[in-house]
């Protein structure tokens, strides 16, 4: 998942030759042919595969909406970018952990312990701690002074992604069908989707860059490559999660890779190490093993002696007497 | 608790009229009056109190230690600094909270579920998170930066900070002695400890500045009353928390107002509010609420209907199909 490190060895002279647009297509396209490829397999191996193919267009149908809800998040993200800086927008980001626990909680109907809500809200600070602006960065005082409209839409498209990847296990986990069968019509409906980004780029732009599949493969290096790989191996592998895990591994997946993406920019890139950095890593961690560890191992007391208040006494106190 | 709003009224032209030594002595003296007087009522209200006073030898030179302990504190704190510069030292200051965890399980036998030591640990992330230096401070790099002397003296001085709390909770719970009495006699050492740390400075400054005596008072206006009279209560809430609470109680009590304190900054003095002080607020606050909440509240899950995987569909979908 070090998508920031290949999209930044991706760059030539700080900025890119290629089209980045073309890259989520390609992605959806390679998680496509894989899915259709695996799908291909499984059905040549089992013979009762097909019963785990439901192709009733009322079902087949559901599969369009996360790709509606993606098209809807970005117009919200690119609404959020014209009222808060970057910076701002990626300290917003971290909202998306605590969404994810609340619709979760709504619309999946998981119950979730005090304890794993209280380490929900703690992998979102320790994601944000991380990002703190340190000392001589520039802009620091943009984070309490955007206008209101930004806040409002920074948390709409918290609830945005959040329901994008409920929706996406509740449609993952509704029925017995073939994880490769729910990827093909999921990334069908994705390729559409991006194709029919490409085009309106085509529009938007007069159609002075040519039209868009003489766009794809422009400027490729060997280094873009790797990072459509890497974009469809992540979404395949979430695609995976929302089928047999669910989104709160997903979040902390993603969160714990973010982290180690961090860390390895300081060697890559000699990035300078922040206390930040570090602490977010601990709060993490903690609220990894808050969440996760059965909860007896946690609140359960050791069995050791009684507490002796002499103790102490007797060793700090007691061999001075003596002597 | 507000020592540092105070301390900073009481300069004029951001320097000390008054010899900042004299403050920590008038403030023994102030505590070694009022334990006087509460000791004096205690005895004439119930006859039975004088049963609570052991005047052994063998008990009252036990108070001694923790004077010794601070006499060595303040040198091995004076020698850190040397190697590291006051924001790095105020960073390493956050592990006394860690220490005195260790210390409470080691010397008092107290024990602590799992939860809790992450609630401790957590505290510590707390403080150290709300202190981070923001974009625009100067002196960036220096934390990871000191020689290793200056990290383990940092240690060894939050060892010895730990040691001084956890060995007065011996003191003050060994035996059934009133609390007045008890605090008489740490009084007493901490005002003859304090008065020979001004002779010394006396004799190091060659008396050019006259005798300690002198410089009592000299200077004094009443802010600096006011945080003699603020540390003086401080003393006696802390040793009442040895005495019925306990040395957790105390890092929680002191955490929660350093950030009070920082959040009251911002309107006394102009602070600028950081997004780190914000995160560090509510990571203390998470803590405080893991280590003293009863287990069950934390992780018994809610009493609902099971998991229901339609309800998304029943929702979102089957409202579509009707119409």
């Amino acid at each position: 998942m070090p998508q920031g490190i290949l999209t930044t060895l991706s760059q030539s002279d700080g900025g890119y030759k290629y089209d980045y647009a073309t890259v989520p297509f390609l992605a959806e396209v390679f998680k496509l042919i894989i899915s259709g490829l695996f799908l291909w397999r499984e059905m040549r191996t089992s013979p009762s595969a097909t019963a785990r193919i439901t192709k009733d267009w009322k079902s087949v149908r559901l599969f369009v909406i996360p790709s509606l809800i993606y098209l809807i998040h970005n117009n919200v993200q690119f609404a959020t970018l014209t009222y808060v800086d970057t910076s701002t927008y990626q300290i917003m980001g971290n909202l998306k952990i605590v969404t994810t626990g609340i619709l979760f909680r709504l619309f999946l109907k998981r119950k979730l312990s005090n304890l794993q809500w209280m380490a929900i809200g703690l992998l979102a600070v320790g994601t944000t701690t991380s990002q703190v602006k340190g000392c001589g960065e520039a802009s620091c005082d943009s984070l309490f002074t955007a206008p209101i409209q930004g806040y409002l839409l920074g948390i709409l498209s918290a609830g945005l992604s959040a329901l994008a990847g409920i929706y996406t296990e509740f449609l993952m986990k509704r029925n017995n069908d073939s994880l490769y069968w729910q990827n093909l019509q999921l990334y069908t409906f994705g390729s559409l989707f991006n194709v029919a980004r490409l085009i309106a780029d085509d529009f938007r732009l007069g159609f002075e860059k040519g039209y868009w599949w003489q766009r794809i493969f422009d400027g490729y290096s060997l280094t873009t490559w790797m990072v459509v790989l890497n974009l469809g191996s992540t979404g395949l592998l979430v695609s995976w999660l929302m089928k047999y895990a669910d989104n709160i591994v997903k979040v902390y997946s993603t969160s714990m890779a973010m982290l180690l993406t961090m860390v390895a920019s300081i060697y890559l890139f000699s990035f300078k190490p922040t206390v930040q950095l570090f602490l977010g890593i601990i709060i993490c961690i903690m609220s990894l093993h808050m969440y996760f560890a059965p909860p007896h191992t946690l609140v359960d007391l050791p069995v050791t002696n009684e507490a002796n208040p002499k103790t102490l006494k007797q060793v700090l106190v007691e061999d001075k007497t003596d002597s």
